[in-house]
């Protein structure tokens, strides 16, 4: 079965050509020129001219089915994959847990057994440390060597659930700096947040609005300041911070990166979009749906501003969508009268290529950047390379046809995710995913479905392509 | 006449891949995966299993026969652009000058006359602004809409030869802010400059090393960053400082680029290897060989460790060589007592894609870089992307097939630049240029010459692709 | 004659304490606890029971009867002292001027001219050097050895005026490296500025506003980090920033005191309390007021805020005036239709005392900064400390009395400058000049005038005790 | 009882005069100008002439009688205030002890028990709090009420003995910036280096230079910041660092401080005279003398030449000892075969007043800088002032004539400190104390020691003169 993608604009990491894609079976052959007589004859046609043809996008930051707070994240692997393909995604890399006192493996084990043949997409995962201990260190190696799993998340946040000490942190940056596996933060700093929250509650402060006025971007700068610091001590580990919403923060992953560190960073388009007074303190209960950490950053404040601007300048190397979704009845109301009760997380996995296509419209970014880093970057820096992000000869044939002149809007009403909200209700984004396809096979076309849970494959990733 | 350069490791900004690649005619037209059983024949098959495939390198600041201090740059564009193909250099980027009271127009004519069917390698031209005044900043406008030269050339340096005063410089910015040009800075105060020149002379410290004595890294540093804040003050005018050697400097650029600003910079492979020490600093008048402006920093500061760690980092966009040779008998030997009257340049177009290899091989920076620094973004930078610096269906067959087995030795013995000695007589690089197509024809092969005069072609630049 | 202040607070650099002035002739004999039986008579006492007692003010930047475009300053040594006087200052220091082509001795011998016998309040020069030459360097060694001037003013605006080039600053910074003398910077890009203002004029903005939009901030910050690096290549020159009013120019300034440089800035009230929009900006002409040379900023940035914090942290080591004061009628009226014309000034020389202490009652610095940066840096800078800018015996009987219960009005109606408007009409201030002794004598109290002309003398600086 | 301190050089925060000073009782109640002829009759007069007259030394920094490690510091409050008045420091601040589980009021009772009745010289508390919670929180409101304490010590070192967790620290710092206390931070990260000290001594690392090995200055740097933003988070809380050693920290106070935060710092002379390589790491055991937290710091960076500069530009404010001295035999040695056994301190009490003066004749700091960082602005930064650090009418009577001319050599054989060595051993020093007045009482005078045991009263101290 091949495949040939005609016409369109292919978009890369350096610029924009008209080429065409030919896919045999599940990889891209060959690339044409559009006026070279080609010798070749595909059973399938697809025309892109007036398209941008740019790589399958690569999630690298979603929690499906994540047990938290007494709930669980309301999309499966099966439903939120497939709503990552509506929204020309075609890879997540999503995180497997270790709770403290388990076995790693065991927490992997697991993860596997969620997903494995119930996803659309192909998936990978990254695993959760939650217990930083000698068998945990072990287990390190163990995953890197044999399990393709090569990046290993800390949480600074969270005392008692995920969090680990510094001392932890050390050790595991230590074995990742020998192993070659990429140390990933969740920079905040949980046990004084901690303290902000049980005096703010104890002030009756319990609606979700406080959730991040007691998350002040001071400690999420902090925090990555001290992970930046902790890396350094472990030989230069290389580091990356997980879904930086600071102005603080990327001046100091900016500052880590202009002395010459390994020292990388993602978004999220919440944060791009989105702020503590819009959305988080929205009349009564209703911020509890933009409830998730690190918070929504207040606008008064050049948050945004700044990280339009680290994407631009690649102190921001990735979008992800830190996917994590709560449906607002009986889970999200877990939190009424106390906002520490809300369960943490915004789903997005379906918004993600459209959202950072804005930028691009909207003049932030250009639309190298957009696939940069939407695809390719995620690609590189998760050991995807080049097999994913990319359109070349020898890649899966993950790629998408995106409409320019097309719109796109968000709501509960049409969204495909698991969910009975959108964080993004009435957003109406110019460019629109138009036809997906996903290791050669067509699964969105037409305004059509045609894919299939199972279709997805886990992928064994390499190291980081940066941490040469 | 088509060419099949075939099982090689391509090698792109974002990584490596073995694929084939298919020229036909001056073209690439099509990008194979060597698994695929490709239904093409070639006329012509080179066999590159082994090595890797770079799209032909670009250089972006040479000086062929450029008039200097009354004499002018040995190589001729013949002889120049001959050296450049050996060292797997396909287009350079030369600066057609005018010179204050001249014609921006007639400075072009004559260098269009100079390189006219003489270039075995493509060309473009960058203008240097040597008399900014209303009939200049038109000429501006003359230039980028119907000459394809989108870059302009300013000297806070050279008084009374090249020099542009402040007020002349915001004005070159302005009208650049308004039509999409790229004002390129050759940054050192050089007011003050002939001041620590002159007290130097008046002492008696006439050596060559005295030529980077009077040039302290400090007055670097602060003409790039004047010349950053009056971009800032031309409503952001795009800015590229060329030659940057100072850490300094460098800091400047990368605070510009922290906040957000389209500030680029370049280095040149002198300041990489070469020190105000051990080079210009040699007994004698034997430093001369390594007059240039700006100077070999001192080798007790850490501006080479800095410089690679920008080169790393994308501080430092490009490598170019600033190539300006001058023979030591009878040209550079003018500053005999008077290191003022030294030629100002080094020459270096025949060895940079070499040289810059050499820090793959050290390990500062990746394959990628290498390629990135050399080729990819010096033509996204200058508007030749996508006909230039990138393997893809479209794109010109220029093409280098390099041996990361092969050794090069750098001598006078060997080099073929009209030089009578080399700025890095005796190094041995690990790597060698071991095929070079222009345009579809091979040139350079099996070590020899199959290239000839006239060959390369004048080449319209479009706008920069950083300036959106 | 003796003279006892008695039971006041006497506010020093670092604190308060309560005790009795003895002041003796015209200088401190002796200082006593209030609670000590004290074995003197004194011919005079004064009850300063529940006021300050601070030393009297000395303002380092005015510019009495100073020539400036077609006029004069409006303020004669005469007016302008005796107006100062009333406000607590007991000390100016003036720049005596030498134009381009002028002998510098001759500018100061005008300079003496003027003021010779005609001071209420004793005063001393600075210098300007207008055209630095091979014999105005040697000027500056011969006024530091005999004539008591140890600082010279340079100009990096007003070309064709004031305007040295980079070069000259460079040479008279090593001069002053040399001879101990301290250099003194307008720093502001008057080429650029230039540029800017007749695009302004050509465009038809000709109102006074304009004035401050063609000297944007960036451009003083620019030239402040310029001179902090010239100073550095005068081999660490020590350097002061006159009237800097922006924050770029306050972090360049901060940015080289952290690194161990001896870079000091002013500041004046007019950029603490004024800003481009409410006063400059003023309907019609009235902007006029405010055209003054580093201009009012705009509200809508920080500098005002960033201003008191330097004033806190020491990065601003002094408020002086820059009292240039014009009328309106016929004198800023000259610039109708052209703000280029009006001359560049404001007055305020009667004021500073209270502007400054109001910073204290509105909590942005302590009372000992108040003292500190009004009377004894400006001593302890420009080389008149121990005598002035201090409270212990030895030091000239300077005091004045201040009243923190008191209440100042500032306008047109009471104030005692030469000039038919104020720049702070209106103004309402906590606390009162009460009582000022200039040498030992009595020149205002109970709100009468016993000051005369031709008391103030002559001061020979020292060197600045900063410049070890 | 009457004395006069003739002809001597006052030497102050602001300059120098020659004046005299006439102590009645325990306070000083005049100055007065030399030549005035003068109407008192002294009881007792000593000739200051070609002398310095200070203020007594006031080190902020002790610990007399501090059990550590299974030992006890070996200066008794009686040795070691004896120690410090040989050495011109006639007031000691030394930390009062809660530990973990204990009452704080039990802690400062303990202290109070011990030096009471056994001070030579005038001494106040610190409060260390090894313990907060609820009741601690409590105790400091109480302690700064009645006690007349009003800084507080913690520590982000030593886990499970001192070590205060971020909530902690965060509710501690709240608690000050209600009460006006100060919050003093020993910041190093104590999680972290006990990971590297195990791992050190896991591997046979047993030598006391691991003792710095393990306590990189990154770690120091880090925690610096940490405690800074967490005064941040605590509503600007103002903040003391003590016992600053590392470039990297004195750059984050410093930024702090160019913000405008109330950050203040301190260093010891141990890190401006000793370094990891030279002392810790002596051979065999010998480099235990020197082991204390933060340790001594690599010389081949550029700790100690950045020190002194942060002296001069008062980002450090206070030079203190951190006098905790132990005897080598049977102290140090607890930790042979083990760094970490080893008792850290070093004692250096006596010597404070010689070692900065040192500064000044290298030409590193002024004598202005010498005088305010030993003296007068502890007693401000403390709540001592106007009492203690400044010679004024009303101060207390605790004065220091220091001979420039003098020699002070430093070593076991002549100190008086209760220490089997010394930890400048073989230092001599240019200059040295002549005579030490305590409260009116001349207690070191021609070499010889006529203070005595009880002389010293307890200071209850105000609030910071700094945090207003």
């Amino acid at each position: 079965m091949s495949l040939l993608v005609r016409g369109g604009t292919v978009v890369g990491p350096t610029g924009t050509q008209v080429a065409d894609v030919l896919v045999d079976g599940e990889r891209i052959v060959a690339l044409f020129d559009p006026g070279y007589r080609q010798p070749v004859q595909a059973d399938e046609v697809i025309d892109a001219s007036g398209k941008y043809v740019i790589p399958g996008g690569i999630d690298a930051h979603t929690h499906m089915e994540l047990p938290f707070g007494g709930t669980a994240a309301s999309d499966t692997f099966e439903t939120g994959t497939r709503a990552a393909a509506w929204g020309g995604t075609t890879t997540i890399i999503d995180f497997a847990v270790q709770r403290t006192g388990e076995i790693v493996q065991d927490g992997l084990a697991a993860w596997h057994a969620k997903a494995d043949g119930n996803c659309h997409i192909d998936y990978a995962f990254h695993m959760i440390l939650g217990g930083v201990d000698t068998d945990a260190l072990k287990a390190m190696d163990q995953l890197v060597a044999d399990e393709g799993i090569t990046s290993f998340k800390l949480f600074m946040a969270y005392p008692g659930v995920f969090y680990s000490d510094d001392g932890q942190i050390l050790r595991a940056m230590q074995t990742a700096r020998d192993n070659g596996a990429l140390v990933m933060m969740h920079a905040e700093n949980g046990i004084a947040i901690d303290v902000l929250v049980q005096q703010a509650l104890s002030r009756g402060e319990t609606d979700p609005v406080y959730h991040g006025i007691t998350r002040p971007a001071a400690l999420e700068t902090e925090a990555t300041s001290r992970a930046i610091a902790l890396a350094e001590v472990a030989r230069d580990c290389p580091l990356y911070i997980v879904h930086l919403s600071a102005s603080g923060a990327l001046e100091a992953v900016a500052a880590a990166r202009d002395k010459g560190r390994n020292v990388f960073a993602e978004t999220c388009p919440q944060y791009l979009y989105l702020t503590l007074e819009d959305q988080l303190g929205a009349p009564g209960f209703e911020g509890a749906k933009w409830v998730c950490s690190t918070p929504l950053r207040s606008k008064h404040e050049s948050h945004q501003r700044d990280l339009w601007k680290g994407l631009r300048s690649n102190d921001l190397a990735i979008v992800s969508t830190d996917h994590c979704p709560f449906c607002f009845k009986d889970q999200k109301e877990l939190g009424l009268g106390d906002f520490s009760k809300i369960p943490n997380g915004i789903g997005g996995v379906e918004h993600r290529v459209d959202l950072v296509y804005q930028g691009v419209v909207d003049g932030k970014i250009s639309l190298e950047r957009w696939v940069e880093t939407i695809a390719t970057t995620p690609a590189r820096m998760f050991g995807l390379y080049p097999r994913k992000g990319v359109i070349q000869p020898g890649a899966d044939g993950d790629l998408v046809v995106y409409d320019p002149n097309g719109t796109t809007r968000i709501g509960v009403a049409t969204h495909h995710m698991n969910m009975d909200h959108s964080a993004y209700e009435g957003f109406e984004i110019a460019g629109h995913v138009d036809t997906v396809i996903s290791r050669g096979t067509v699964i969105v076309a037409d305004g059509n479905y045609h894919g299939r849970k199972g279709h997805g494959r886990y992928l064994r990733r390499g190291l980081s392509s940066y941490l040469v």
